[in-house]
């Protein structure tokens, strides 16, 4: 039977298919496997593969790794801050932490036309950074990926020994260079945590989407094959907060897909009030029919960044039912980020200075 | 009509051939650019590529920079020695030396029962060191490739983009990641020396092997596609010492091919005795025909490693009219490079410590 091959670097909306758990290995959460946490109560985090080890980790009080990277290729979005939030949710249940600025990443694996230097991938790692930042992360998480510690960059080197020629086209389907170089420092990105010179051996997490499974499966193969004794890393597959557009992801290269964590607030009432809406074509019909919240995008963004469980789901019933019309969603949403981004523009400001040195310092 | 295809990590015995000068753009020397060492005047140093930029910074005694790189994958050998003994050439001519000791190469291009680990490589790059210390090259003139500035691995990823897949494998045959790794921290040792963060601009020259050709033009190639301001390396093609059996070349994984720098006196003794002589076959048509010296092993020892021109040419004379037999030329040999080697070992003792703090220090 032909498997179904999945871009890892795609843009293509992917929905969990059940597929992804028969034929590629992925599990379901088991009851006591879900944290008590919007991300996993709202069906944000969808799918893993041996997050058990990490939630025997957390009640028994032990430490765990989690990593995460981002490539500097743009400002931030709220699909960003999301996948941040739940960096965030892990520090606080105990995860020595690891957020790379990908650089290195950004420069090589996309074309001249996005990011034509260095310089231009380095820009966005302290816009980036002080996001970062800003949003609580502190100094010594976060990396940028061009100024590791020499150990990092000869692990990457190292790795290119325990992946074959063949498998990576498999994988990835091609051997552009500059994507089998993003990919040996992605590799070492998630395992060189466990390295005797950084933590050492413990079990380590990543959240990844769902669309970068065969990522996923190539890392933990490598980590089989490696000299160094090491866990599998585990893996919570997230499905990503769509576009503002029907069909589309959030895109930094298509502006108004997302609402970028400095867009002002009069940006962010324009995108919003010009987002796919699922409320009915006529006062009338709403009002009979109801909405659909669950393709409404002023909706999506309640859902992904809204802390109070109660006060959305109250949301999500009204605009259900007709009582609450897309405009008033809209309102409700606007009024939430606009609220939200002023306060971490205001943090922004003070870390500028500090992203800086990190990103330019010596 | 079809290219010959010549291979940069290969083993074979490749003799300079007119159709590197015609197909594949080499230079003979002009008069004016051969220098007065016995590199040039034995025909050691056979071709090169921009080395007249080389010869007018040394005339105008302006610096330039050289740069030569041995994967850690053994115990030097008196060819090693031979490619140092070029490289201190330069120094003293005025050159901005970097001297690589390549450990993630020797570990990521050769095969696991060679190189097993990056530990290996590591005990090897000690041995390593320890010999070019002895040998006169300066603690900052030489690093360990897995111990280098984030800037040079920054780089070496960069490069990734600048090398499609169609010319990698054009030019090596394959797309072994691996050896992609190794290549590209070698395309990154012989141009980094240029980066701002380093000298900046300037003429820079590399020795290599006359097989080594086609990773010369891609490296030429990529520091025309770099974004950063910098020359277009020139290169010196060098006919290396050939093994001591007949046809191979010297090689550390057949010791019998090659002298050691930590041999001793016996078995160099033995070794030499043993190699592959241009001598008659009996006593009586030696004395009448004369030997070969341009095959003789032992000749070619002498023709490699002694200062003393006057003193060789006058064996070679005495070797070819049969005025000095086989066994002649052999002790005449073996007491020049155990006088050699006795020195050498003396100093290597007084440069372990150094080179262990190199390669394990922090």
């Amino acid at each position: 039977m032909k498997k179904t091959i999945i871009d890892p670097l795609g843009s293509k909306e992917i929905k969990v298919d059940e597929k992804l758990f028969k034929e590629f290995g992925l599990k379901k959460f088991k009851k006591e496997e879900i944290l008590d946490h919007y991300f996993f109560k709202r069906g944000i985090i969808v799918a893993h593969r041996d997050f058990d080890k990490i939630v025997k980790r957390i009640n028994e009080k032990k430490p765990f790794l989690q990593m995460t990277g981002i490539a500097s290729s743009g400002h931030y979005h709220l699909g960003h801050k999301a996948i941040i939030d739940q960096f965030l949710l892990f520090k606080k249940l105990g995860a020595k932490s690891f957020f790379g600025v990908c650089d290195i990443d950004a420069y090589v694996a996309r074309d001249d036309k996005k990011i034509p230097s260095m310089k231009i991938a380095k820009e966005y790692a302290v816009s980036n950074m002080a996001d970062l930042l800003a949003l609580g992360l502190s100094e010594k998480e976060i990396y940028l990926q061009s100024k590791k510690e020499s150990r990092y960059y000869e692990f990457a080197f190292e790795i290119s020994k325990k992946i074959t020629e063949n498998t990576f086209r498999a994988t990835y389907g091609h051997m552009n260079l500059g994507k089998v170089s993003a990919n040996l420092l992605q590799y070492a990105d998630i395992l060189h945590g466990q390295l005797p010179e950084y933590y050492g051996k413990m079990p380590s997490l990543t959240g990844i989407g769902v669309d970068q499974d065969p990522h996923a499966r190539a890392t933990r193969d490598i980590a089989k094959r490696l000299e160094y004794d090491i866990e599998i890393p585990s893996f919570i597959y997230v499905e990503h907060q769509s576009g503002l557009k029907e069909g589309k992801k959030m895109s930094a290269s298509e502006p108004d897909t997302a609402i970028f964590l400095s867009d002002s607030a009069s940006e962010v009432k324009q995108k919003i009030n010009k987002s796919f809406s699922g409320g009915r074509p006529t006062l009338e019909e709403h009002k009979k029919y109801g909405g659909n919240p669950d393709i409404d995008k002023a909706y999506e963004i309640l859902k992904y960044h809204h802390p109070d469980t109660k006060f959305i789901n109250e949301v999500y019933e009204k605009y259900k039912s007709g009582e609450i019309l897309s405009g008033e969603l809209k309102k409700i949403t606007i009024e939430f980020v606009n609220e939200l981004l002023a306060n971490h523009q205001e943090k922004v400001k003070q870390k500028k200075e500090i992203a800086e040195s990190i990103v330019y310092g010596k």
